[in-house]
């Protein structure tokens, strides 16, 4: 392709997007300019703007536009307990449930010594100075059940428990609506272990 | 996510890319919003450059910023032979095989009755002009043996018959490297009518 320099360059540009390869972006580049010119522009427009006025949130480190989140400002929420999770995705799946009513903190990220992501990466200071504030009574760590969200858990855990924290960690056993049958071992003898 | 409008904002746009639903998405807004924003800006920048700058060919139709492609504008290349192409990555496909050098068309798309994609949709009345200029001799139908590709073929090989060009269609046959036992039934009976 040396017809259209603006062509690979943006090509070039789709590839940082997470899971786009060179395919993948010359199929989105050609779909933009042949089918949807609007739809680019858009784009372009709203990633502007979003790189302009997004940011963390002062106090649990989610994104948002003004200087304290909305959840964070909501009074009507208990601010005795703060529920840690790995990304804002993790962060509406619990509100989704509608079974917690207290306050969060967004990690934006896990521990991954592997890729070099340590505790300052992910700010767990801001964490560690936000659940020591003299409110919060409890901290449940709700991040990912992989071995990178296990590691970060196990972490925070720690260091709350050292400050005299009371941490608690999401319960593991086997998924509502499924068969024994089908699921995996670990999950059946984590749920044998926590029975109650 | 009701913290953040122009968060939001940025999934709704990306989810205009082919292939990309909501998941991917704000995968690809957290990704950008915290790992890269100096990505996000380089891929606004991008997408306008390309919309205002990209158009297509006026012989070809493939996407250039000039009025006419490098490759048209080739005086090294044999004007006689027109190979018609369903996008610019299936021609960079038969460019890098550096079998062909003759001229192009691309049609940027192909007849797809049941997505309501017609003749007039795809060019077709630009690519007769092209064909009838009387420079070419030979027009060789380079689109894809899909369902869609051969019916685009088919009508444009009736349309330019008619009109007195001599019109090939790329040899269908097992493919370089393979085994037969692997290869496909039809494909193994399109290589024995067309041995040679």
């Amino acid at each position: 392709m040396s017809n259209a320099n603006s062509l690979d360059a943006l090509i070039q540009a789709l590839r940082r997007l997470p899971g786009v390869g060179v395919k993948s972006a010359s199929r989105m580049a050609f779909h933009l300019l042949q089918h949807d010119r609007e739809g680019a522009l858009h784009l372009s427009q709203a990633l502007r703007q979003a790189t302009d006025s997004v940011r963390h949130c002062a106090l649990c480190h989610t994104f948002t536009e003004a200087e304290v989140c909305v959840t964070c400002l909501d009074p009507q929420r208990d601010a005795a307990k703060l529920c840690v999770v790995e990304t804002p995705a993790d962060q509406s799946a619990v509100e989704r449930t509608a079974a917690y009513k207290g306050r969060y903190f967004v990690l934006m990220g896990k521990l991954s010594p592997l890729d070099g992501i340590g505790p300052k990466d992910i700010g767990l200071q801001k964490l560690f100075d936000r659940a020591t504030d003299g409110v919060v009574q409890e901290v449940i760590l709700a991040t990912n059940f992989t071995a990178e969200g296990e590691a970060t858990a196990h972490v925070i855990g720690e260091a709350l428990r050292s400050r005299g924290l009371q941490v608690t960690r999401l319960a593991r056993g086997v998924p509502v609506g499924s068969e024994l049958e089908y699921v995996d071992l670990g999950t059946i003898a984590h749920a044998l272990v926590d029975r109650r």
